[in-house]
């Protein structure tokens, strides 16, 4: 099992070749990777190994074909249909973030418990929950957001388990019990800012 | 040096007790905490012990000194004043967030360069980055929030930086250069996602 670390790194390293490709570059050496994600080298090389990616010590990587193996690894020309519980502050946000769409990942709709979001006026269409199981079954979604209230975390994540949902983004602060068979993200802003108060 | 999972667990810890306490409960068990937060009541008590907090092995750890004790090392009584950088989707949603309020985090104000942003129907005032200087000193701001565009977000960094700003929770998908007294946590929402593609 390749570590969380290192995958999250292959998506910097990406985020660093788009950036390299658009200056013009067509090669990139371990060292320029390593610079840009804060990493030597010799850790770049090993993270590459792992999926068999081999570069040519004098030439470097080839840029284009570099990404072209991260979007396999990454299943960029599969499917990424996700979905979002929550249309608050979150859900709205994410629900317009340019990000998603840019990198061919699609929010196919939201759902909430309150009928003033079932508008038009989000980029998305918002439902009610009991419509869940016929969008994930119609766009074959496996991915899903959480960005409801704290008490409802749970409850919305056992609902997305039963309707065969693997990959979870949560926003909820709430530590999600789910089968071994599901990943969870977790986000907690709050977490993220208050750590920051312990190191300055 | 303590490591930032450590302390990530530690606010994790504190959400905990706080529904325990919600729930009537006055003291707890290693194994409790261990349990809702994911991990061994070995590595409980380790955690604590980086602290100096110990417990009673036949009483656990009394809840509310417990609390006190997390309060102090994230400086909960203290100045938890912050800015966010940038109006767009992500600074909307956590200008409007409450779990920052509910937490004693205030955001004093926000920047962005476009004037129609300088409304009052956010419920921080938002200003032009040229009163950046006037707000951190008359805040004592040390923490800031980076949610501009990727292309800004560096020239962004350097400005805090240079304000005396030694924490930044950066939502904008480049790797920051920052001085060695400068703690970064970034939260790459893309990346959030596609790392779950990749389990799934």
């Amino acid at each position: 099992m390749i570590s969380d670390k290192v995958i999250k790194r292959f998506l910097q390293y990406r985020i660093c070749l788009i950036k390299f490709q658009r200056l013009g570059f067509e090669k990139v050496f371990s060292y320029n990777l390593g610079e840009e994600v804060g990493v030597t080298p010799e850790q770049v090389r090993k993270d590459f190994s792992y999926f068999g990616i081999k570069g040519n010590r004098k030439g470097g990587y080839e840029i284009e074909k570099l990404l072209k193996s991260i979007s396999e690894i990454f299943k960029i020309d599969e499917n990424r249909n996700i979905i979002i519980m929550g249309m608050g502050n979150i859900g709205k946000a994410l629900a317009n973030y340019k990000g998603f769409p840019e990198n061919k990942i699609f929010i196919v709709a939201a759902f909430d418990l309150d009928p003033a979001k079932y508008t038009k006026k989000f980029n998305i269409p918002v439902y009610h929950p009991d419509k869940m199981d016929k969008i994930v079954k119609k766009h074959n979604v496996r991915t899903a957001i959480i960005a409801v209230p704290e008490f409802a975390g749970q409850e919305v994540c056992d609902k997305l388990v039963a309707l065969g949902i693997k990959g979870i983004l949560n926003f909820s602060p709430v530590i999600l019990r789910v089968p071994d068979d599901v990943y969870v993200n977790n986000v907690n802003l709050r977490s993220e800012i208050e750590s920051l108060f312990y190191y300055i």
